[in-house]
């Protein structure tokens, strides 16, 4: 077997990024080091304090440290409707025992990779304001990222606007800054993990390891497939941003090609959507990564297996 | 039975524009008044040349006017590696026995119009130029139009870039002028006429018909589904046009919403994108009807029912 | 002596329009062919009406056709805050007895072209839709026309929005056209004409004259300088139409310089820009001439000879 | 009198710059507290070394801190073809003796606000990065900036592209930010400081001062009015930046109006044009100050004045 490839997370808890951490946490094939958070879903306070919660939970000991509050330019724009109003709504949140690290998001970042003796993977799960910043204010240190996998973005419609998904469109800039980076860049977008859908049986089977963090999930996801429910009226909630951790997991369980994406800055109505040029009708240049397929069956069984191995 | 709808079909043949015409000359439940002709798929002269040759075949005598040799202010951009040169690639073309009318497309609209009882639809196959140069300069008609239907944009992926399918993409000022313009307006996109696939059995079906416009059609359908293979790897071609013509020949055949739709003018990566709002994420007021699903089977039957009617 | 350049004027009166047309029509360089209007300033029914009555006044007998009600794309703004509700604002409006031509704008420019034995001038001083209609629908005939002239733009700041100017900020899409047509281009912007103001000197010149011409005249130019310093806050009303003729009539009255001139057609506080970059600081290729002064006294001279030599 | 305004000077030095600085910090009206770098005219290994340079040679010890290397989302355009490729082009440049700090610019800002007793304003002499980075982040603290005085935009023509500015045109989605945040803000542009001209006399008066700033500022003016020559054809440069500290030190020098004032972000040849609406054409509320009118004699003794209470 390989080495574990060591990871960032970057994320902006919210239900689904959650299961995101504790599959990064749990999996064998990688090695989790650091854990960043974003505005996004929630304020930063609370993406903050959740993923704090979340390794609590778990028993994860890795540092947290926050990043930026909003986007580049933008004015944050958050989910409540989905996560409530905390960013976990459901379970009863206990008091995190895994502090928050003096650093910011983007020093803990630079120390990780100077420390690593290989490139360092980092996820995102939120909008991808941290890694812009990170990558366009420390050039020299971009060598030393193996790549970056982001949950983000949509090669078909979008569930903000009819083409944009929430994470680019609430920092579209940055999804720029990181496709002019060079960096090795990994999309995957709502064409992928709406097929990742919670139901009663996954359900099920995650409440059926019996332990500490699988209690905790089955909280987690009554009330996210209540309110995808509500809003989509997809009961079976899409659990999004543990896809994008597969492909680092699991590789063989997600399909990506490579082709060429843009990001709409400019459109009065398709701000922030992720432009995929499947069939080379716009003949550019390659530059990124895309998530097409997932063997579904497998990603849960990677998901139960994760939950199992925590506390 | 009510009584046949009174149509104007305006089109730039291009393949799939002559079954377009053939469906609604051929329906008992429109009566085709005229035809008017748009620079589209390929120039003017070569689209309005067609339309001709198209009757000719079939037998079909309404008057044929040319209108915009272009969009209103992009260039005109054409589509011959799908249509051929001459936009009817594929069979021998007979010298056109139907006459091209004196009057310009916008004029012969309007003396339809004039001499109609009630209300008179419209069925648009290419850009909407003509139809937007009408709506525009003619405000004091916009009442004696029932409607118009067009074949063109997607609520998904486009053809042409992502995000944009050709006849949005041509002249997307065409589409933001008649969806401004108050008129009832039906978008037949990529995402329901891509189900109107040529397999090798309606081929068969049609060709079967005997008489000579389905000779004329089996050697047109061999064209198109040998360049749609080629370009888009899609060996049965979907049949675009007359979907928007089953709208009105056959309603029940062509499911529609009542929603909302935006086309994106400004985008430097989705210019010429329909954007359509299912869900109300925007808030704002349905102003369009759009095409979700489709009757394969029935629509067939409409186009083999109309061959078998013809010349 | 060379002969006079044969001319038409497209234009949409307004008060100083007037005054362009009569420079045009007496001016013995030129030969005035035609008038064509164009919705601007007031709709259409009102400049044509208008045209017409500047022609009976002055006793001026050309055809006069009427064009486009509104721009290519954008909705039709006037401006009845300078010109009043009819566009002439001020004198009692005669009867016109100069009849509308049967002819729409652009036939009427074609048929003109067609007669003439060498290229023909258009000066336009309202918004450019009938030009831009003309140069994009009839390719064939842009060798014919020797050059167009338009009052519009600004190499400075505009008088609609803080950078547009009223014509350019009407129908942007026409200029982009005509920019596009490679047909030579003359634009005479507010840096030039905002110096050609009716001081109470001119105005008394003018009225002097003591023709009937003169008498509307002055009677336009009273409500014309009140509605100035009403609105713009300048007693002496700026008279920017006739700047565009006297590049014809008396060019060396008016100089220009061969550079780069761009429309905004994008900008969400731009819109309408005239972009000119005299230093070449964007490396683009010169693509017209530019309005950068205007010998004052000059100008008023032709103007008052203008007034003298009509009725 | 009344206590000296605390002050931040946020720069990217740059000639004009570090006159900027001298007058910020030999003027009794104001108090200079720190000065923060960005990358703008030259990149911020530069700007920060000439900060630097700029205090040792005149004695000023106040913490420098570097700030952002470039703008949010822009990829930084420099302007060596000013102010040479170190960005101080022309005197032999000693080694400074002015540390810079460890913290970077923001926090050095926040902890100023932190210390002072009263409200601190900035005046920003380079793109709005550092500033708007502030006001984003730390939106409690936005109660303890007096007030943003800024050298850049233009209510006029550009210098970059025909209506942008360079500063502005850097970055412009930092001079949204700083709109938006709802401080106090005085926009002091090309039309305002294009009048402080470095004519000959001007620049015989500063180096008759005799002291070592003066004759270090004498070879910064020789270089910086060549330049201006060869590139703008005006040989006697205009000393921008100091025009805007100006508006501290000696308020009555510098004619404000409280007006309105937009960014345009979206025009394809507009990007970073400054829209200053002094008529209420708009009809939005005023939300900045805008410089209009300089003093120029009082301007040049102010910029003497400080150089000669110098090292």
């Amino acid at each position: 077997m390989t080495d574990p490839i060591p990871l960032i997370l970057d994320c902006d808890p919210g239900h689904d990024d959650v299961f995101a951490l504790w599959l990064a946490a749990a999996s064998p094939a990688v090695d989790l080091r650091a854990i960043t958070t974003v505005g996004g879903n929630v304020p930063l306070e609370f993406t903050s304090m959740n993923a704090r919660i979340a390794c609590t939970v778990a028993g994860v000991e890795v540092p947290v440290a926050a990043g930026a509050s909003g986007p580049l330019v933008k004015v944050l724009q958050t989910a409540e409707w989905i996560h409530g109003a905390n960013g976990l709504g459901g379970p009863e949140l206990p008091e995190p025992t895994v502090p928050l690290d003096d650093r910011d998001a983007t020093t803990l970042m630079a120390d990780v990779l100077a420390e690593a003796s290989e490139p360092v993977a980092i996820v995102a799960t939120g909008p991808l304001t941290n890694v812009a910043v990170f990558l366009r204010d420390r050039p020299e240190l971009v060598d030393r990222v193996r790549e970056v996998v982001w949950m983000g973005g949509s090669t078909e419609r979008g569930n903000v606007t009819p083409y944009a998904e929430f994470n680019a469109w609430v920092d579209p800039d940055a999804v720029a800054i990181v496709l002019g980076s060079g960096v090795k860049f990994t999309m995957v977008g709502l064409n992928t993990t709406h097929r990742a859908l919670v139901t009663s049986e996954v359900q099920a089977r995650i409440a059926t390891v019996g332990n500490r963090t699988a209690g905790f999930a089955d909280e987690l996801l009554d009330y996210f497939c209540h309110t995808n429910a509500e809003v989509f009226g997809l009961p079976d909630g899409p659990l999004h941003d543990p896809v994008a951790v597969a492909v680092l997991t699991d590789p063989g369980c997600i399909t990506t090609v490579h082709t060429r994406l843009d990001v709409e800055l400019a459109g009065t109505e398709t701000s922030g959507a992720t432009v995929v040029d499947f069939d080379g009708m716009l003949a550019r240049e390659p530059n990124a990564h895309v998530a097409v397929d997932i063997d579904v069956p497998r990603f849960w069984n990677g998901v139960v297996d994760a939950v199992a191995r925590l506390a």
